[in-house]
């Protein structure tokens, strides 16, 4: 325990950065862990040794309650919130972690009262170990080779870290969409470590059609040439063509048809980059005509440029797979029967990756269970997205949960 | 007009194959026209000369006053309704026409009273010219350098095979999807020659997640290395990985997510090739795992062997540039004043691709031009692909119309 409490100490990366001349922001420091320990893996295989990615906001209290898990999903990482700091002490411009609106100083999940840990799930191509780094049995990267891992491995391993910060029990564990799953899982694996469950945007498992999606994406990874069937790294290639493709149907999928009606509708782009709504068609099949063709290209281009690509198969396997139901024959309700944390569920209206059906569909399996649940259904346009933007219902909902959360 | 006349009969190709043992299907032939004039297109290019493949069913009265035109959509053909024979004069399995629940003797509509004429668009690679056949300008395949085709220039060519037909008036247009659109696009460039309009899941033009969707599946086309810029042909390669991608998520966008769970739910495909759901996950990121990806790689592999990469792309970008209410400022009311047919318009309650919302807003702009309009929403849960499926409401609802049609 003396070791474990050592690491936690070494591990807290609060700061307030006192020389900064506007309002003080939230400064965050990523840390790494390792873990000697091998961890067996759902598949049946085992991590022989690993590293966590993690983040720290806030103080974690003396009688240690106060702390919250905020897990991720597919392309985000344990830069959860605040920013980075450069060299010189400056803010990083566009450094924000990907829930900055959601915690912070007096945000919904307040870290001036909550110890708020983000962590990168092993896998990952942000931190933790991944596709990217050495296999130590081999000497070798990786690659294609690094083992599938679950939602329940990942719980495994957070859970791990958390012991050796010192934290028996969550005031609460989060996440929205893969993220949620992980919130769920941790109910159901270390029922007595949660007191709360805030799971935003996400479902039991997934529907065939997103299955489907993820399928396709995989596959535009798999066949890119690139790809080297996952050893690209040692012939000096990225399946940037795959990756690019994959990004694009993820964007269409987060996005509602109403906002990308409202957004984009059928503006036009000039061939120098402006908008230009009533310029005559260009008629070319492959150069950019639309605006939302523009949007798509941008965005998976950019995505190509950081993301592994033997990560986005292995994280939307793991969504795949999740389905907490299967063992106990597709019943839901006998799934969720460990569960002891309160739960706060949120969905939103024009979300069609994860839509509200899906959400009420946890809930009533965990009323079934004489769970304490609060759902929130959020009349938001902006489809999956919705959970990570700033909404004021949405914000508002958390906020009034965890106000009520007792430490 | 002797001439137009001689070539009409040279292509009645209606044949009740006596010597069929089983009750006598409707057979069909496919013939093609060669037009020698020019086709101005709307994209300032023009076609120096071109073919047009058809087939016809039923006999056009002595009146003329009795043919139907069926359009297509993204890949099917002239081939609509009807077997077609081997050489020993047996019917080929599964070659019935794409819309064979839907026309033929006795059916909605009836080949015994009209007169059915299915044409295959130029651009496409099922016989009418298209980016496989020869430029004659330069006596090169025309590959990437296909002009640019836009539905208004398929319903050009149309007319003129019409004319050689000796059809100065169609008793109805119809079609489905980008087909229903070409009824549309029909009623506004020749509004004397058409008495009525069946326009099936069908949309006033595409959404921005429509486009999106188009154009993930360009760009995996483009982008794939077999493509060279549109000239595969000559490098003896077939962009199948980008015709894979596109395939599969036309596939998705083709069916609800309803269906999908139906059909597929997240039932496995065993390494053996059979469904089996409760078998053991095999955690892998690139085998196939759920029976949906199973279906999904079939359908993409399927297509990649007999469809052409640059008809997919003007074929895709025909539909994104259809929008006839853009010369009039969005207004689609005064876009549609024009059309004088009477007009069918059906929708079907799961489409995502083409929702109801569009055809409505069809229905109020004809309306507000006092046309009379029939509309149906049927409640199937197939979503884009019922409009090719047997459902005996929407079959039924197309039979009154046609029964009502005076000739």
């Amino acid at each position: 325990m003396s070791r474990t409490r050592i690491a936690f100490e070494r591990c807290r990366v609060l700061l307030f950065h006192e020389a900064m001349s506007f309002a003080q922001p939230l400064v965050a420091t990523p840390q790494t862990m390792h873990f000697e320990e091998p961890l067996a893996l759902t598949s049946g295989a085992s991590l022989r040794d690993y590293d966590l990615s993690f983040e720290t906001y806030g103080t974690l209290n003396a009688e240690r309650s106060n702390a919250v898990l905020v897990c991720h999903a597919l392309n985000a990482s344990h830069h959860v919130a605040g920013v980075y700091l450069n060299a010189q002490g400056q803010v990083i411009p566009r450094s924000e972690g990907w829930w900055d609106t959601m915690m912070g100083p007096g945000k919904p999940l307040d870290t001036n009262r909550f110890f708020v840990i983000g962590v990168n799930n092993l896998g990952s191509c942000f931190g933790s170990t991944g596709p990217m780094h050495v296999n130590p049995d081999t000497g070798q990267v990786w690659g294609a080779d690094f083992p599938v891992v679950t939602v329940e491995d990942w719980v495994h391993a957070q859970a791990r870290l958390l012991d050796r910060l010192g934290i028996a029990q969550l005031a609460a564990v989060m996440g929205g969409s893969l993220g949620g799953m992980q919130a769920l899982a941790w109910t159901l694996q270390h029922p007595e470590r949660v007191r709360h469950a805030v799971v935003v945007a996400s479902a039991p498992n997934l529907t065939a059609e997103n299955i489907a999606f993820n399928e396709v994406a995989r596959r535009a990874i798999v066949t890119d040439p690139d790809f080297h069937g996952g050893h690209f790294y040692r012939h000096g290639t990225i399946p940037r063509r795959g990756l690019r493709i994959a990004r694009m149907i993820g964007h269409i999928t987060y996005l509602s048809d109403d906002v990308m009606n409202e957004k984009f509708g059928r503006q036009l782009r000039s061939l120098a980059g402006e908008v230009a709504a009533n310029r005559p068609y260009q008629f070319s099949t492959q150069d950019i005509e639309f605006e939302i063709e523009s949007y798509l290209r941008h965005q998976g281009d950019k995505f190509a440029e950081y993301f592994d690509a033997n990560t986005y198969l292995l994280i939307t396997r793991a969504l795949d797979y999740f389905d907490p139901a299967r063992a106990h024959g597709g019943d839901l309700s006998r799934a969720l029967a460990p569960a002891r944390a309160q739960f706060l569920l949120v969905s939103f209206s024009t979300d069609w990756r994860f839509s509200p059906a899906r959400s009420r569909e946890l809930v009533k399996a965990l009323l079934d269970n004489q769970r304490d649940v609060s759902y929130a259904e959020i009349d938001a346009p902006h489809g999956h997205d919705a959970f990570l933007l700033e909404d004021p219902r949405y914000l508002g909902v958390v906020r009034s949960y965890f106000d009520k959360v007792t430490l």
